[in-house]
């Protein structure tokens, strides 16, 4: 079956669909797929919040950033991180709960995007085009009431599904050998690995159907952490019962 | 292709593997297609440890807690999340380092399960079994040093991977009307469908091979969140950079 790690190797975001919609029996499928992955401690900390409703839709687009095929896409979901449900038992079982520390986060924060990139997989599978928008987390505790998410859940990303109407190009990776390493984090030889690789990342946006900006790795991974990224994300979370403990 | 949705559903995981190794030239498919994953702003916040070494695999199994198929799985590895390569470029060309936001944190940990979570999907398809193991983060910091982990990177999971020497059955999901909500977060229901849910479980652990304790999903993770679960994150990610502002 090595024709699952080319379809894996060829994925790029759509984001740009057709009208066909996607089946409640390839929908249902889908998440079934995604349910099988991994979970951490088997907690199952995911819920997928599947927004049909249309205003709420263009709300959300709007608030990830003018998103038009949030609102364009067959479905779009908003995937989190839900530490309500199992504390609900917590209570029922009359035990304290303890659900806020950092631990917690990363369980249910790796536990969606495992879920999450299973379902990505299987919708590719299909025929379908994906796109994650990490753009909701511009506006979180906004799409939070518009979703109605309780303390305890926690909207990670949002994922745009849908049949492709455009076939962009394979987005180049950075090359192996920086990014796997043997035993211990030894950076040798990577500044010119990744000098050769910035020309490659140039050239992709120079070239790539729509044209581009021609701006290399290195610089744009230099900007987002010279920003001060989603700085309200800490005291939203905090909001929400994610304390970092 | 719909076989890849049957592959993602037959997950789970495997703790008891073969002596047979796994080829370079495939080891390096599964790299391959781990990477093409989606990822969050074009960061690539992951690099992955290939620990080949033993006597650090032994110390590792014991660091996570005697977890003994980290030392006789064909390949294990460290999955790192990784802002220390990006930032490097913040020196290089002059821009302070901002990346430890919350945001950041969230950014990057969600890149490496992408990648690991297709990098599992590609395993599964050639006929590997995987384990997560998030029990490295029992001793993050003794793991960290071993490694030799930078300020700015930190050890999200290990993972075993190697040819299957077991069978297990797969481990029954929440039904998915508990995981899917339309448009806004309604638990009407779940706590019926939970507790049917539950006594699958309770069968699951008691009629699965080599038998088990029993319990059913509300009782583990209402256990797992009134836990002070590894208290010690935070300090130890504060130590590495991370610090939640």
């Amino acid at each position: 079956m090595h024709s699952v790690i080319d379809l894996l190797k060829s994925h790029r975001s759509i984001r740009k669909f057709t009208d066909q919609p996607v089946t409640q029996a390839l929908f249902a499928d889908l998440v079934a797929a995604g349910q099988a992955a991994a979970t951490s401690s088997f907690l199952q900390g995911s819920t997928i919040i599947r927004v049909t409703d249309s205003a709420k839709r263009a709300k959300i687009a709007e608030l990830a950033g003018n998103q038009k095929y949030v609102e364009t896409a067959a479905e779009f979901m908003v995937f989190c991180a839900d530490l309500k449900r199992p504390g609900n038992y917590c209570r029922l079982y009359g035990k304290e709960f303890e659900g806020d520390y950092t631990e917690h986060f990363i369980i249910a924060t790796v536990d969606v995007a495992l879920m999450a990139q299973s379902m990505v997989t299987a919708a590719e599978s299909a025929g379908l085009g994906i796109c994650y928008i990490g753009g909701i987390r511009n506006n979180p505790a906004e799409v939070s009431e518009l979703l109605e998410l309780p303390r305890g859940v926690y909207p990670v990303f949002g994922l745009c599904l849908g049949y492709p109407d455009q076939d962009p190009e394979i987005k180049p990776r950075l090359p192996a050998s920086v990014i796997v390493k043997e035993n211990v984090y030894d950076e040798s030889g990577d500044a010119e690995t990744i000098a050769a690789y910035d020309e490659t990342v140039r050239e992709y946006y120079q070239t790539r159907t729509g044209g581009g900006h021609g701006i290399s790795w290195s610089e744009q991974v230099a900007t987002l952490l010279s920003e001060k990224a989603r700085p309200h994300m800490r005291d939203f979370l905090a909001s929400q019962g994610f304390t970092f403990k």
